[in-house]
């Protein structure tokens, strides 16, 4: 399959014609809820979803309501991320290509890569991660995936959409800096190294401009600065007004509204408020697409299909699962043992999220079935609890607790019921609902090793984490979730997925939350950088649980850490060794920091991360290229990347609290302090390695001649002065310097003038 | 005293002659390094500081290196702030004014009124509060004590400048409702209700634009909206640019630039950069205020007025001193016990900080020599550190040792060096120096029952408050500190001083932490609303003490809360009763609350207090009154002040944690959902008493009727709907709404329309 879009046609396709004014109109909007294209020419449908096809029938909409296709669910990106298995990923990406390609399907909307911000978002289980490279490495494998079938992939939602809460309106308040590092990171590199053929604007405003009206955002970041080369499209319904979107550069308005956008356009080129060249450009691009889709892409959705990715799905569930605990092992579970299985999820299991992203599965594996296939012992069930809006009688939780007491292992099944988390609207609170807290305290009661296998899109706070002998951290698995879970529970597999968010102790500590979400039509994003785990580490916060943990039936050794500069980046290698009784995975995280730096940095930052799967006794060399780009840090004055020299040190572990082995590493790049101006400050010309020390000199014979009646020593006077702006201090008597002598001082630190000494290397 | 430039000369002067261009751009500029005026006409002074006179000689300069006039130090204002005591502050400021008037210094550069962002600011101990009401209330009092003596008073640091660090340069980047709430909120209070004749513009840019080049700071809030009928003075070489600075509003440049600033005028309006109107007003607005500067005020500042204000300066510090902890009635000491005294600061006190507010005093009370005084029993001496930068050697702490041992009491002086804490620089942590530390724990090891006198401007770190038997915070208590501290010790007097900023467990719970001082040139408020005590409540964060917090040597209580609504605001009665065996003064605090408001808000917010002295088995009604406009907010969209109508918590105690009594009480303000929008969401509608349930209701039926095959609710789907903006909604099939539903929607909530129904009242 080739890429699309590139501007021009594929060769041997017949050249668009060219379209009169109202076709333009109509073309840059879609054509029905989900088609785009005229009526007179190739129509294309672009559907969601991100881990599963929804193609609905002639009753459409956008918040998940009406039924689809049957079609395979996949783990929701929540749970896929866990696995931080990228061939994982791209495979997944694949098997929904295909799917979509069956159904005639030309744009997939996904994969969802916002970061999360906080883990009250209620569209959180759309996302990967908290962490932008983490999220890139995960959302572009899988955009490779899809794109390999000829289906196009969307990224969304671009950008700066993270919560529900007023969504189609709030404006994100956040500082360049932290957009470029945090929320635009994973896009970017999705952008330049894997080109997407879509990317979806999202419905909020960005520092008050909305996403789908922001030229910035949409034409000079996206295209000019990152090259892309695909079309936009807007989110379903965010588009406030066409023109404005238009000129911001987005192609295609969805879904369809009529006339009303079209007539819009057309009045806004006839009265110059739009220069029709903005339309032709998009309208181009469209036609380009429209016209060079691939057809007839010969792929089925039959049977054999759907068992192939229900499989997929399964393998996906199993790496995807995060082993939170596991005291004195009490899991594997023996098969022959008895056990009680308590909790509704276990029958009727919460497998996805609602809205938008909803898919009609084509089976549904409930964990109860599977462990009954599992296990020889006696399974007892006793559902607990309910998810109804109505409070349970009192019986279910007596006959919890009396199957509870008979058996030689308990596994309780808790979770978010659906309407907790959803599109449309955050949580309140992080707490897993009180009656199935009570259930699960009545049934420790009566024995003393209970394990809890959690179904949640986001974080859940676990107040009975140290009172329990094991948690499975299941997530929102997909349709093969409980068969999956069924065999971690009984050890056919060992655990191997991660955290990728934080389990704070309390909701109050996450860094967002004294500004989530929001009021008055704004978001700030106070917390800046300092997003999860970047948070929680600057802090000092103490947590439950951090990013990138997770246990295995196994252990793994880190040794031999080597880590080397090479023309791309920095090499990482590093020997693990499975050390414990079983086969496993074991995800390699690579945690880069720079404690010197010159600007204020999270402490460490995930730079790269593989798995490895070993034998028991077996070691491997993991090697992770972390790619230069990566160490930058957004210069806001020079509005650019920049990688500043210096000592960096390279963490590689377990989890991001788990770091088995650190090395560091000199990385020559650009001179923190650069050329001197006026505005730069005496500290920084004091500081500065070609005039510092003759600055110094020249102030201290000057505080020590001219002022010998001071209060202070001289090394005191000049550290208050520090702050004074080069050019302000000839008007400074203490100071000492004329205006000659703060120019030649400008002078020297110029690249024209006298050279700058290198700066020292290790 | 009658107040002066107010637009108009006052009657009976000469009206003041028109000036050349000349003279117009040498006026706006001072004349030298204190002086203001033209050289044929009449000159002031204006000279720091706030806690003292800092009239310097013919050797000048702004960071206190050069020697100065004795005058009287008073405790500077982190210490007179925790006396909660206006009617003292006000003393204070006409004690101040006077010494002004006699030196012939027309204008004293103070109070100075930044709130405590960060204990890190270096500059934190010329400031009240990490509480703008507080702040406000001590600042206006001391503002009405000097210019009582026709001395002008000067708030200063206009504004938002929260750090030393690249404080000449560093833009505060602050949004509009944190800037009302917390750092203009102070000046704005000052300005409306007291009139200072002088405000000084700050170094730093807010959001990007120097506070000296700032028209909508220094014109469009500071005159227009706050009625500001004074001068606007520059810091020292805080002005960039003269011409912008004009433009800005700002009157004054200090100090003297010689030509330069004027030849850049004269030629600005030579070219046409300048409107010379815009000369013209400064202009005017400094010759009335030079020819109307009242002469021979007849002060003296003789020795009898120096024993008197060293009396005042000691009544200061008495009230001042915060009683952090006592145990088993530690203190106060017996006269007739044995005491040794531990640590250089007793000898030789911090009183003072470093910078423009050194004061050259005119005697200095060390606390040895007092107790000394007072104590009747051995009083035995041991310097047990030094403040040098060389180590000290190990005979101090074996003297300490061995003095401690041998003594029924033991106090030990603690505190910041000097040059830890000053003008020009921030603090890097808040700990105490490791050779003061060893020497506590030294001294602990042999004695039970330690009592700790903390000398310092900011916060510290008390990683030794549980083991110690008493702590005295005696901040920089000015120079009659010593003999203060030497009462309280023994019960000559009770403590009732109160913190004015929250003693954290950790450097790193400060709600700032994340974002202090900075980087890039520029620094986050990202903390928003959400400093000091309104953060650490907002997170429940675990602090040391609260702010607020006092012990005292009695003990009270508060009974029979009245909060009734006046045609002013609110009043707040309240009976105190001292309970305990000594007279004592009692800082009884009132906190407001709005606990389901619409907007983020801080859980409480102190909005008055009143202090009152009682002896021991009396009541007293304290009544405060707090002011119908503190209880607003910043409206974003509506650019104002506004008070939401509802249920307002009133809670009245001894410290923001120990909240006695408290009363709900409602008030009448305005709708929080005012006229409905086309950019009004669904979830406004909904939530709009006019329309809301009749919005419903038709969802309801649309729902219902049209989308039976719908996989949600129709409460679900409505809720996933609520963020849709009005005007998009009817483009989504399923809201069943039409253009003009949405436009009768909008119209029956405008005041035109149908009548909103009137809120329901309590």
């Amino acid at each position: 399959m080739t890429p699309h879009a590139k501007g021009e046609p594929p060769t041997g396709r017949p050249q668009p014609p060219v379209r009169t004014l109202e076709d333009k109109a109509h073309l840059v909007t879609g054509s029905g809820f989900w088609q785009a294209g005229l009526p007179d020419g190739p129509q294309v449908i672009l559907t969601d979803g991100p881990h599963g096809l929804r193609k609905q029938g002639a009753e459409s909409d956008h918040l998940g309501a009406a039924r689809s296709v049957p079609a395979t669910c996949f783990p929701p990106a929540a749970a896929l991320g866990s696995s931080f298995d990228t061939a994982l990923a791209e495979r997944v990406g694949q098997a929904l290509g295909t799917e979509a390609a069956a159904q005639d399907v030309a744009v997939l909307l996904g994969p969802g890569m916002n970061i999360k911000r906080s883990p009250l978002c209620g569209r959180n289980f759309e996302y990967f991660s908290e962490d932008p490279q983490h999220t890139a490495a995960l959302a572009g494998a899988m955009v490779r995936g899809i794109q390999s079938t000829g289906t196009s992939a969307c990224l969304k939602h671009f950008a700066a959409n993270n919560q529900e809460y007023d969504r189609m309106r709030v404006s994100a308040e956040v500082d360049e800096r932290t957009l470029r590092e945090i929320y635009l990171r994973a896009f970017e590199d999705v952008v330049r190294f894997t080109q997407p053929e879509w990317v979806m604007s999202s419905y909020n405003k960005i520092n008050g401009v909305y996403a789908s009206e922001n030229h910035w955002l949409l034409t000079e970041v996206l295209r000019d600065e990152w090259g892309f080369e695909g079309l936009v499209v807007s989110d379903w319904y965010a588009v406030a007004d066409r023109v404005e979107a238009l000129k911001a550069g987005l192609d295609l308005e969805m879904p369809t509204t009529g006339d009303r956008s079209p007539d819009r356009v057309i009045a806004a080129v006839a009265n110059g408020e739009l220069d029709e060249e903005i339309l032709n450009r998009c309208a181009a691009r469209l036609e380009n697409y429209l016209s060079s889709r691939p057809t007839g892409r010969g792929f089925q959705f039959g049977e054999l299909q759907q068992i192939e990715h229900h499989q997929l799905a399964k393998e996906a569930a199993l790496k995807s699962v995060v082993l939170l605990k596991n005291e004195d092992h009490a899991l594997p579970l023996e098969a022959s043992a008895s056990v009680a299985v308590i909790g509704e999820f276990a029958r009727s299991p919460r497998y996805q999220g609602a809205g938008s992203s909803r898919v009609n599965p084509t089976v549904v594996d409930p964990a109860l079935a599977h462990i009954e296939e599992i296990c020889t012992g006696l399974v007892s069930f006793a559902p607990g609890f309910t998810t109804s809006a109505e409070p349970d009688g009192p019986e279910l939780l007596a006959e919890a607790v009396e199957t509870a007491a008979q058996a030689d292992a308990v596994v309780v099944f808790l979770g978010l019921p659906e309407a907790a988390e959803s599109e449309g609207y955050d949580r309140e609170h992080l707490n897993l609902p009180e009656r199935q807290l009570r259930v699960l305290q009545a049934v420790r009661e009566v024995h003393s090793r209970v394990v809890v296998v959690l179904s949640a899109g986001g974080v859940v706070t676990l107040p009975f984490y140290a009172d329990v002998a094991a948690i499975l951290d299941g997530g929102l698995l997909g349709q093969a979730g409980g068969s999956a879970t069924a065999d971690l529970l009984f050890g056919k597999q060992s655990h191997s997925g991660r955290l990728t968010e934080t389990i704070p102790h309390r909701l109050e500590d996450v860094p967002s939350y004294l500004h989530f979400p929001g009021d008055q039509g704004r978001v700030s994003y106070g917390e800046g950088l300092y997003v999860g785990y970047r948070g929680f580490d600057a802090q000092k916060t103490d947590v439950l649980l951090p990013f990138g943990h997770g246990l295995s039936y196994t252990s793994f050794d880190y040794t031999s850490l080597e880590v080397a500069e090479t023309d791309t980046g920095v090499e990482v290698k590093v020997q693990v060794t499975n050390t414990g009784p079983r086969q496993g995975r074991e995800v390699v995280q690579v945690y880069v920091g720079k404690p010197d730096s010159s600007v204020a940095r999270a402490p460490q930052e995930l730079k790269g991360f593989a798995s490895v799967e070993l034998e028991p006794g077996e070691t491997t060399t993991a090697v992770v290229d972390v790619r230069r780009q990566e160490l930058a840090y957004w210069n806001i004055a020079r509005h650019g990347w920049v990688i500043e020299s210096g000592t960096y040190v390279v963490k590689v572990g377990a989890s991001s609290r788990d770091i088995r082995v650190q090395r560091q590493l000199w990385i020559e790049g650009e001179n923190a302090i650069g050329p001197l101006t006026g505005e730069s400050t005496l500290g920084d010309a004091l500081a500065h390695p070609a005039v510092g020390d003759d600055v110094h000199n020249n102030l201290m014979v000057s505080a020590n001649n001219k002022h010998s009646s001071s209060l202070f020593s001289a090394e005191g006077l000049i550290r208050m002065m520090s702050s004074f702006p080069l050019n302000r201090l000839p008007l400074f008597p203490k100071s000492g310097m004329t205006d000659d002598d703060v120019e030649s001082i400008i002078a020297r630190t110029q690249p024209s003038g006298t050279p700058n000494p290198q700066p020292k290397t290790q």
